[in-house]
């Protein structure tokens, strides 16, 4: 089997380290690089948490920081959640991987250039890098193969009634994406919401009982509290990984093609990703959306995942 | 017991006939008026549809018409569901009911200013009415008891990705009522799409037996089939009589008080109800919005309702 | 000759005193009534206001309440120009003129319906009676011969940036007039600041020696250090008595057709009156937007106008 | 005298062209690059002008190729105005100069970050470079001197009522540079508009007789043409030379601090810059927005200018 290739853009956070570990050391994924951008907490902090989880995990895939700041708008952070680290919970030895010397949005534009439009581009933080990299160098878009994001929500969102946190941190930046005219897989809360944490999931990833195991249950001992606190629910959503448990086993979950736009000259709702599930607008689709997750899959793929840890 | 007095602004329209049969007749309910405004179909349809329905189910009820005109954007009707007539379907026999001729309007104003303060506003279409006798009398608003509405939605719209029909129709007028500072119950798609009314709960209706039965029939007949059409859906949402299930008999539906705002400073999202259902705002609920609905405890109070006419 | 017939709807303030001192006893103008909108200051201190004027000029033209509130948005007012009172600056003797009892929305609606569409319609303050008549009952709109406002700017505002107070006051209400199709004049502030009252305008005013020259004379003194203090400039722009010198002598400005649109879905630039001076848009004109004041003939004309009280 | 150290990102267009001419050889400009951007016309079209006008007056000065496109919106061009090649007029000779391999965004980023912090951002069309710069390395945002621009108006625009081209086609980035904190000189259609280069000024500029000379007549050529087939005035206004005649001589404009905002989440006022002249909304000011031009004293520079060349 043909591995897929990826760059794995992200914001680490507590869902987006699970990714890590669950694309870093995948049979069917080939991680060619991990590129961070400021979004669950600030850029010193998810760089310095990136390198932490891959040091932890003793994988090596190269690590480039992004932007620290959204295309346009003013940053915003996400310390509730994810804690003034950015990765509260784990106790981490000390940090001797360093970051490559390579800005993230160059590191794309050139690993893009250089490929054969075999790359797929996926986004679990607010997607800055990519749309910088797109408007910097647009010969990089028609190389692209695929974007699988995690963010968004045709329902209702959690920063505002409107948005989600990875679309809403930087909507200019995911409208630029999502009129790129490349295909498109986005994993909203929608579908996150059905894949909760519950203490039951935690203690059976702790069973496996390797080092990816433990960063696992640490992680979410703080996440899960985190989320009780500030959505009032048992369990927390584990969103990023599910982008890559999507290209491990693209049928865990069910998508439907919509027309989707991304509301950014709204005040009140700007960041919006207006998806048009029932077609009420007699546009083309732009965007293959998760409607639907087996749940019970995704949880066989994360251990699976943990496993490959040996 | 006491009754609860209001007066049922809508647009005829399928299911605000439904609404006007269950309303009309129910000994929980005193229905002073119906006031009549453009939505479903234009206010010279609308205003003949109040008239048959009222006629054909032989109640004394005064029916006033209103706007013709949403207070601000331009008028959209939706013909697509509810026919060239906004009520296709039954057949009625030639109409001798007349329009009172006070505008509805001046009818909402000086009713309520005589009023004791027990007045129930029922909205089943655009706002509008309501929203201009606000304005133009705002001694009226502290008068009313409280305002209950079938319209938006705080997961996704029915017109575009972002609203749905009673509200992008006048999103302005209903700006103007959810910022009245009266108490507001918002009944949207998200328990009304709940509600769907299949073959075998028209069959059941039908086998009432009664002229109210025989209106309930034909009316489905038709609206099943656009839905269909247009949503793709068997049976079709039940949305208007939803109110009125609710002040038959409140515990049909479960609320939840939530900060609400209208987007009308948007264009693509013009409409939107931004229901804050988790608290992220940290502002004072404005609305006690519908969150789910008993569908048994409700399609028993539609029979029942269908059953007062003898 | 035949007299313009007009209904002016204002919100006095200093400079509808004037533009109602020069409409109600002009040889030209035939001024049906007077209609009274919240603005400048309060509905209760504009309709005290308009009555205080038309008392102390010894006019016999009635004067109708309107609207306390914009369409849609909240009320501001202009207190740092107006004084508390709306007028202050003038002592007026015990006011014993009478308010009809119609509402200025159903005065405005009557009169239209019953006229031959000879009527023209001239706002000096936030458009919101025109606009809510013309939502009430849509008849009207093919009634009115012209609409004369006092407001707006294609160059920039004077509450933010963008927007000139009678528009932005009730910006929704501007919309709905300048999309109604009919002919409309616009006098802006782009002309009105060219028309200074500077100290010897209030001197040769003076020396008329007349009621309408004192109650002239009081009313500037009060309004010119307002501005002073607020803008920075010598004398006060006679914004409102612009649209009567208009309608009294065309000649006194110089319009140009111009596509002109009010942005209503716009946060920072509510209220804009976007005109499109070079045609870019290649869209039709809608409205004549001033472009130039004769200044002498336009204070000739209020001397004028001071004189026609003996 | 020192020399200020300017960057010049422009997007030549006839009077940018203009403006590399009076900044290249001017003995108070040191010109340290040229930075080229899609605006007038596309990126493949404006690279090949600077080229060719550096090549033309034979300056030595490296010219870096930067974005093709806004940072967020569509691509818009200014054909109507600049010709099919963005410089239609002159008939330059064989091209043999290169553009430096170096991105434009890279190139800024680099200088900027190796200054002392004593360079000049001149920008004579859309912001995108700078902006991009800003995002990708926020470091360098401190090191800029001062940022000053030929864009917007505080009046009208050009492209639409609202907006002028330079900052309507890329508003997010001018959003970006108006927020950074920098200093921040704007010179605006305001003052452009009153620098119209009549016959009698190109009959004056061709008497200077070199080169540079002969480049500044063929270019008003056409340019003056086409200003009158689409604004209707004769002479075209020479809006970029004047942001480096206010280098070379500050006192030839008058600027008034202001709060200055761009509205970035408007539809139809997409890119107005909103000054507040007046400062009604009593906010810091955020940019010296140019108000007045010495008219004869700007020729003169660039005649002065001109002559530069021998």
């Amino acid at each position: 089997m043909e591995k897929t290739k990826i760059i794995l853009d992200c914001d680490p956070g507590h869902d987006d380290a699970v990714a890590i570990t669950l694309a870093a050391n995948s049979p069917c994924i080939d991680l060619l690089g991990i590129t961070v951008v400021a979004g669950n907490q600030t850029l010193e902090n998810t760089r310095r948490n990136a390198l932490n989880v891959v040091q932890w995990l003793g994988v090596d895939v190269p690590v480039y920081a992004g932007c620290g700041r959204p295309m346009i708008r003013e940053k915003i952070t996400a310390g509730d959640i994810h804690g003034a680290t950015g990765l509260d919970g784990p106790v981490f030895p000390e940090l001797k991987r360093k970051l490559e010397p390579e800005h993230a949005v160059d590191y794309i534009i050139r690993t893009l250039l250089a490929s054969q439009g075999d790359i797929t581009m996926v986004t679990t933080g607010p997607m800055t890098n990519l749309a910088m990299a797109m408007r910097m160098e647009p010969r990089i878009v028609e190389k692209i193969r695929r974007i699988v994001l995690m963010g968004g929500s045709y329902t209702n969102g959690n920063v505002t009634p409107a948005a989600e946190f990875n679309i809403i941190a930087d909507a200019d930046a995911a409208y630029v994406c999502f009129t790129s005219g490349r295909p498109i897989t986005m994993i909203g809360l929608d579908v996150t919401r059905k894949v909760l944490c519950y203490p039951e999931i935690v203690e059976r990833m702790g069973r496996v009982g390797n080092r990816a195991s433990r960063l696992f249950v640490d992680l979410m001992a703080h996440f899960c509290k985190t989320q009780k606190e500030v959505f009032g629910w048992e369990g927390g959503p584990l969103h990023d990984p599910v982008t890559i448990a999507y290209l491990i086993d693209p049928g865990v979950i069910t998508t439907k093609p919509m027309n989707t736009q991304i509301d950014i000259r709204s005040v009140q709702s700007y960041g919006r990703t207006n998806c048009d599930f029932f077609g009420y607008l007699h546009l083309s689709p732009t965007a293959d959306v998760a409607i639907d997750i087996d749940a019970d899959r995704f949880w066989d793929i994360v251990e699976a995942g943990l496993r490959n840890y040996g």
